[in-house]
């Protein structure tokens, strides 16, 4: 990783930056830097490009991006975003993970039962209200001020209205805050999904790997009052080709980055919490893996909730390897030393110069009560959706009896809409596997906090994890049967007394450990996080203060634009080339999983041109949420769709290595001859490619499988 | 951690270091530091006194600590020692981890198939040998010609004979050779075991912790010719109590330390090793547990193996958690710097100078090819007693066909003995944990080097890891079953062509991976090891050269002998008593595992004494391979029966904290009252305190659980 190093150290000196970084960046479409673009590539996006890019871009609220690519609401996105709605519409005898899903007429597509899309529709900087309202607070004070400001402004802005979702944002760690407004779209129904098997093939080895062969997309649609929602920006839906070193953007929403933390948040990032999380991942994969060999059934229920976590372990551990590489932290030391010596240099900026001790401090806190925090404050002893569904009625009644902005940040006026409807939502619940997923959090608990703590007996008394788990779970009536969602909607409406008044064994025990999990919580808050976040505020300003918006700000899960182009690289000496095929899919393929191709690409492999690119690799910078982000051209049509980086992205959280770091994406090409060849999919074609689905079907396209 | 960083800084300095380390050490019995004991707790123990408690303990091949306790061969040592033995010696019927096991007369002992205990009876120093040998050579020759050294040692040493195991242990890390000539009991006979629910109460939760509540005790006795061995050399059984702050030795065999490391292996422990095993052994354990939930069958044949991994799993996070405490850390760094700079400073040990980059860049190849090493070198990757099995027969046949000198060092010829012997062994191979584990070990070695590694490719073919796992595990004739041992001897002495013409799937497998593996291993041992080893040793012999024997060597699972007290100490500011009592066990069962009372005990209760010490800490240093260790008192009787370290002491594979790394023993008064009160063991009791065992058994003991 000795690039990713150089890159990382070079970042350090600001006037070599803007050379040295290459393709990096996740840019607010506000301070795009398309001059930067037309130097390297010959092209500048205008602000009519900028904007309409970016209002035909949508993000997932629960965490992926996507794109309007049509005029009545049809979304593209991956197939693994819109996984968890694919296992909640099936069922023991349906399974269209397995099957895949196909609404041949608009009557077939149907509702995903938490699935939501948001579009950007504005954006307004607070930076000075926020700031007015912390000037001189710290510690608790500050904290407790800056919530009430954003829940007033988020409370101001949405208006009551359940359509829209305002979030103040802090972009470069607070160097500037922003209003989000976004459209919500609630109503999503599932129009395409392939089989899972060619969608995520090569499963968990092909993961963060290129060269990769997946069909990883999936088609939603928007629908308002019933009916499809009219999108009038959307993106055009390229049928070309790629070709190496062509210049691609992508438009999403990457989650979060940690390239402005400080070295001591890296240390604790590497010493504490990427370590006990992978260990704890690492063992409920090994629980999960096993489980699933009870039967089909249990395969089948446990396949979405095994992938999310593969995924999650893949990516932390690539996290953690980054952090481990000597090279690479070293250059975050000196980078750091670095913008120190600047900071103390300068007068103007000298609020700054003790932030990094105090945060060093504050992790000193947190090393302390770590395990606590996150098995008590945060209730990860009660793994279990039943177990939040009982948190989310007892708090709801709680934090809305009190002042908008005095609540727990998730409870916030303007928050409320979102948590009202996934409290309601008719996502099916597995009890065997809450039973498992309970018991094995609780026993966690127990060997992280020790079994004479005062917390682990009063939870499980004499109990043993297991027995506890399972009386919980088959005993509560707050399932999301009909039944369950009746007395769900009734907690809910009934507010405090109803609340306190419920004999359930789920709200029981959420009333039992409320008090110290907000305890601690609230002791978190005050003497770590605020010290954190205000820390990281002055070093922010001071950031911005020498650099301003020549910089990225690092990711928030926000619309961001990035540049770059096709292009492989070098591994291991050895040329990794851009472009997969189609006939490099069927070559892979072994029959046995997670290399085992559906049925219906093996029909209709003789009709597909082997020579059509699948996937490919492009050195645009993101990282988790720019799943689903439409790759576009100059020209801004969809060339194909993110949804991965490669191995040597892992580090991307920490810092981007140009010579290696790549996107991967599906190509559009490829989606196109699946939808035709494979799944006779035209109404879709036709939506995307208006005149090119009129045809038939071919012989032989598989039947559509619909609910 | 603050104690065990001052403790482990003072040790830097020399002439601090015998002052401040307080009770520290692993010593050898001919370099025991009898003066400093004197000055510290009044009483020296004499030759004489060392010579028998030395004589008088042994060691358990595959790596524990026991002791005899009588002249006929009775051996005692842990219950957790003996877990492999009397899982083999169970059934689905008769599972004598769950009821114990008592033979009341000497007919009912049965035999342990595999259980193997070596007594001490010669050490010979041939540090001059060994590095005449060597003396010039560096690389593959040093490694080869210090090989061939040791093979010739321990094969005139032991001469062919089967009782007598030779050993070359090179202490100081090389600074002295020492050949250690064993007398090996290979009949060696369950006598007492109690249900592992009361000798590991409190199970993975309690385990390494303090207060605790353990009777891990159990008794074999060694036969020859078919008879009780004469043990003419046993240690006392005290019937008296202990008291706080009294003297204790503990003799024993630790297993393994890295005190002498450098802190490039460190690192690299720290940042490759340890995460990486621990990351398995989480998701094996998540495996495992899940498959117990399979019956009750499941859940027989995999307590065994779930205990040893749970273990070793908290053992290495406890590890790990030293390594990453910043203190004590930076404690071995400035260690570190202090010993280079007197070996520098001084002309007679230039040799040494260069010894810390040689090791530091022999790890940075190793950092370079581990996964390689451990998946493919090693073989980690096909993880099953028969897969091993048929390794050891083909490379037994290809090995013995070369002199002695040029073999692997497993297959010399003093080593062949005890390699027959456990190949030939009646232990019981349960298929469905065989293919459980093998699915698993093929699925972490492609995981590890990528689906398209060509060695993956080669293994795997297009077969999935449990569809390859479930064919060689089911098909394979080389089980232990009478016509599998028959096989596996057929094989064994038929020799090269015998074993080239087998057609078993296993023997085929492992004839398709050996070349690439031995090439692995070839490469590590030539380009990593060797290096490491040599460079080592040059530091060794300057650390030996300022200090002398006034220190001890790091732990090589031989014979040593640690002082101490017992004592309690603080925990979080709070003072933890030194002793537990019966009463207080009964007080903390649940009823539910893993603090569930065996039926025998709580039948029992009324007569058993509730002030009885149970568990007691002691001050001594001890580390793995300890286990089952005699605690003398200054008499040279059993005061009890070390099984464990408390949680603070898991760092001492690398330093000891005298603050508060304390040993955990089982008292010989409680193991006492429970063969007298709980199991009516009048046999034993009356072998261990003649005279004591005569009057009758009490009204309700249980009754005796013989095969």
């Amino acid at each position: 990783m000795t690039q990713l190093a150089r890159a990382a150290l070079l970042a350090a000196l600001p006037f070599a930056a803007s050379l040295a970084r290459a393709d990096e960046g996740m840019w607010t479409f506000d301070h795009f830097p398309s001059e930067r673009v037309r130097q390297r590539y010959g092209f500048a996006p205008d602000p009519a490009w900028l904007d309409h890019v970016r209002a035909a871009s949508a993000r997932m609220a629960e965490g992926c991006s996507a794109s309007f690519v049509s005029p009545t609401g049809l979304v593209v996105f991956n197939h693994h975003c819109a996984q968890d709605c694919i296992a909640q519409l099936s069922t023991a005898r349906r399974d269209y993970l397995a099957s895949g899903f196909w609404a041949r007429t608009q009557r077939e597509e149907v509702r995903c039962p938490e699935l939501e899309i948001d579009r950007l529709d504005e954006i307004r900087d607070v930076t000075g209200e926020v700031a007015a309202s912390t000037s001189g607070l710290s510690g608790p004070a500050w904290e407790e001020a800056r919530r009430a400001t954003v829940a007033g402004l988020e409370q101001a802005c949405g208006g009551g209205d359940d359509r829209v979702r305002c979030e103040v944002v802090s972009l470069y760690h607070g160097g500037v805050h922003a209003l989000y407004r976004y459209h919500r779209f609630q109503d999503t129904r599932l129009v395409f999904a392939p089989e899972l098997a060619v969608a995520s093939f090569g499963g968990d080895p092909d993961n963060f790997m290129f060269p990769r062969y997946d069909l990883d997309v999936a088609f939603v649609r928007v629908y308002e009052d019933g009916r499809p929602a009219r999108t009038d920006e959307f993106l055009r839906w390229s049928s070309g080709g790629l070709e190496d070193g062509q210049l691609t953007f992508v438009s999403g929403n990457p989650g979060s980055t940690e390239r402005e933390w400080t070295v001591a948040q890296l240390e604790y990032e590497r010493d504490v919490a990427l370590p006990e999380r992978l260990l704890l991942l690492a063992e409920q994969r090994g629980q999960l893996t096993e489980f699933r060999e009870r039967g089909p059934e249990e395969r089948r229920i446990a396949a979405d909730p095994l992938l999310e976590l593969e995924n999650s372990f893949k990516a932390r551990r690539g996290m953690l390897e980054a952090l481990l590489d000597r090279d690479f932290f070293a250059a975050r030391v000196a980078a750091e030393r670095a913008l120190r010596a600047e900071v103390e240099a300068d007068p103007n900026l000298r609020e700054a110069a003790g932030a990094w001790d105090a945060i060093a401090r504050a992790l000193e806190e947190q090393r302390r009560i770590h395990r606590r925090l996150w098995w008590v404050g945060y209730e990860r002893a009660f793994d279990s959706d039943l177990f939040r569904a009982a948190v989310q009625l007892l708090r709801g009644a709680e934090e809305r009896e009190k002042e908008n902005g005095a609540r727990l940040a998730e409870y916030a006026e303007a928050r409320l809409p979102e948590l009202r409807a996934h409290l309601l939502a008719r996502a099916p619940v597995h009890r065997e596997l809450e039973i498992l997923q309970l018991t094995f959090s609780l026993t966690a608990m127990r060997e992280a906090l020790g079994a004479d703590d005062p917390f682990v007996r009063k939870v499980l008394g004499k109990r043993s994890p297991r027995e506890l788990a399972t009386r919980l779970v088959t005993r509560t009536r707050l399932g999301t049967d009909p039944a369950g969602l009746a007395e769900r909607r009734r907690l809910w409406e009934g507010g405090r007394d109803t609340v306190d008044a419920s004999r359930d064994p789920m709200m029981a025990i959420a009333r039992l450990v409320d008090p110290e999990a907000r305890a601690v919580r609230k002791h978190f808050e005050e003497e770590v996080e605020s010290v954190m976040e205000e820390s990281g505020e002055r070093i922010a300003r001071a950031r911005f203060a020498l650099h301003g918006t020549s910089d990225y700000p690092d990711a928030t899960f926000t619309p961001r634009l990035s540049f770059g182009a096709v292009e492989g690289y070098l591994e291991e000496g050895r040329l990794v080339r851009p472009f997969t095929t189609v006939s490099g899919l069927f070559e892979r393929a072994t029959g046995r999983e997670p290399f085992r191709l559906p049925a219906s690409w093996l029909r209709a492999r003789s009709r597909l041109d082997p020579s059509t690119a699948l996937n490919f690799c492009t050195t645009n910078d993101i990282v988790g949420g720019n799943s689903g982000s439409p790759v576009v051209d100059q020209r801004g049509e969809i060339v194909g769709l993110a949804f991965d980086g490669n191995i040597q992205s892992l580090g991307g959280d920490y810092g981007f290595d140009p010579a290696v770091n790549r996107t991967v994406a599906v190509s559009s090409e490829a989606i196109l001859a699946a939808l035709e060849q494979v799944y006779g999919a035209r109404r879709l074609v036709e939506e995307l490619v208006p005149g090119r689905g009129g045809g038939r079907a071919p012989r032989g396209a598989a039947r559509s499988s619909s609910p």
